[in-house]
């Protein structure tokens, strides 16, 4: 059974203490550009700089004293691995990140300043999956998956709580799809609380595992990792999928170019710093112009993590 | 008479159905830096990216209606040309913006989207002069100085009442200065409010004109335009000496390394894009630390309008 919306509010009232209520913004220029009114939900101000951190928060608070005292694992080499670090902290336990070794100088130091203990390994799935392994044996921690994980999928469907409360006459929400956490956490909360909202994933089409699998009704591996979005490379599980295929109305695939487009535009004129993975909610907007005209959308701005020395649009 | 209190509360209401009433966002690692609490006035998200909007409203819309129908008039390459041609569109008069012939393509395109009818001259300040009058003279529009000017010294103040509405436990506010219309409107509102409230002004190194004003006691002319913050390159009126004299505590000078450090920092840890003049007050927390330390500070994030194809940390 997926997470209902009991389940949601619960740990949206269990992570109210530790994260951020991320305030909606909203830009005439891109109200004007899709001809709709849009609602930017920006969870890249949330803390760690993304939605993430809701679901590991929840996910951590959620273990029972003993097991949360042995801490928690997961692999991941984004910005999970910072959240879960930053939610083991404050609950006070240890964090065991196991990240490729090949991870960036910068994410290493951002986990490590979190509080987390960081074991690198090779940087293949096989490797990683194996260290996690190795590190639960030894320290009997619980492992966060990034998104396969229940507890996860209902905290980042608190996001959408918020949404759905600032904003009422929201009619369509978008979220970008990797793994799904967010989609599948967005779309239960939005048909909990109002079932006649439109829930839409947006995915780059050189990520487009998620279009392809609702297309064939079984779950496609993961692309080459060429898209810019690269929180949005991961593949669904079969829980992610099952939800989206119930609950999600459709997934759009959006373009390179439109991706940084869309980003840009989200910095120029709401001025706001968002990652790729979020101009891919503002992409779909912008290349499907016409299904959103003259409605009240949610695009939910999944996180501000990027590079400042090395801007897409200044990357040949 | 400088404005009173009474005057910036009138601007208040007479431009609160054209402006943002912008949100002041908070930054745990900026407060982990400098170990204090710092309150971010988000003025980069208002109308036309920068705090000039409330100055040029409040000018616009304090015409009587037969002045009002001549139009407004300028000479500025700056975000003021901006905020005046917005403002006059909004009461539906013309603005008139004298601007050098050497101003961005991307400067001039702006003015002009907001209906702004251009005067391109020789970029010389004679020249400007020169031509606003001319344009005075064929059209009577009422000129509206950037700064030099009651009503837009009272519109800028608008933004302390509501930071100080948001923020009423504040003990000190920081704003940059350039020819000072920020400064001194965001002194006399907090004097008019609460007048153990200490305002501190920032400034470029590279442009101290109004500290050795200050110093002084005498207005000094304005340094050659080396500093980055290109906003804050004007020199000081007769008219913003007087207030800054009598209501601010203190100028801090700032590096240019510590304007992009300031800037940058606000980038990737609250996520929002400002421009370097606004990050002159960050530097000003960052290089006087200890002056601020434990302190609850309120700091003017005065504009966001930057070129993102050139960013002051990638340019050599």
């Amino acid at each position: 059974m997926p997470p209902t919306i009991v389940d949601i509010q619960q740990a949206a009232e269990r992570i109210r203490p530790h994260a951020h209520r991320t305030p909606v913004l909203t830009c005439s220029y891109l109200n004007e550009q899709i001809g709709a009114n849009i609602y930017l939900k920006c969870e890249h101000l949330q803390k760690v700089g993304a939605f993430k951190f809701r679901g590991a928060c929840n996910a951590v608070f959620s273990l029972r004293d003993d097991e949360a005292a042995r801490g928690v694992a997961t692999h991941s080499s984004g910005n999970h691995a910072q959240a879960l670090a930053l939610a083991a902290r404050l609950r006070g336990i240890p964090a065991y990140i196991v990240m490729p070794s090949n991870s960036p100088a910068v994410k290493q130091a951002a986990v490590a300043g979190y509080g987390g203990q960081i074991t690198l390994c090779e940087p293949t799935l096989a490797a990683r999956e194996s260290t996690l392994a190795s590190v639960v044996a030894a320290t009997g921690a619980t492992v966060v998956h990034p998104y396969d994980d229940d507890r996860v999928i209902a905290g980042q469907g608190t996001a959408t709580l918020e949404l759905l409360a600032d904003v009422p006459q929201l009619e369509m929400i978008v979220a970008p799809v990797g793994g799904g956490g967010l989609i599948c956490g967005t779309a239960l909360a939005a048909k909990g609380i109002s079932p006649s909202v439109r829930v839409i994933a947006a995915e780059p089409e050189l990520a487009d595992d998620a279009f392809r699998s609702l297309e064939s009704g079984v779950v496609q591996p993961p692309r080459p990792p060429l898209t810019i979005a690269d929180g949005l490379r991961a593949a669904l599980s079969e829980r992610t999928f099952a939800i989206i295929r119930q609950h999600v109305e459709q997934i759009i695939p959006v373009s390179e170019t439109g991706i940084i487009t869309g980003m840009r535009m989200i910095w120029e004129r709401a001025k706001q710093v968002i990652e790729p993975s979020a101009g891919v909610g503002i992409a779909a907007l912008l290349e499907r112009q016409a299904e959103f005209a003259g409605k009240h959308v949610g695009v939910i701005l999944c996180g501000g993590n990027v590079d400042l020395d090395r801007l897409p649009w200044q990357v040949g």
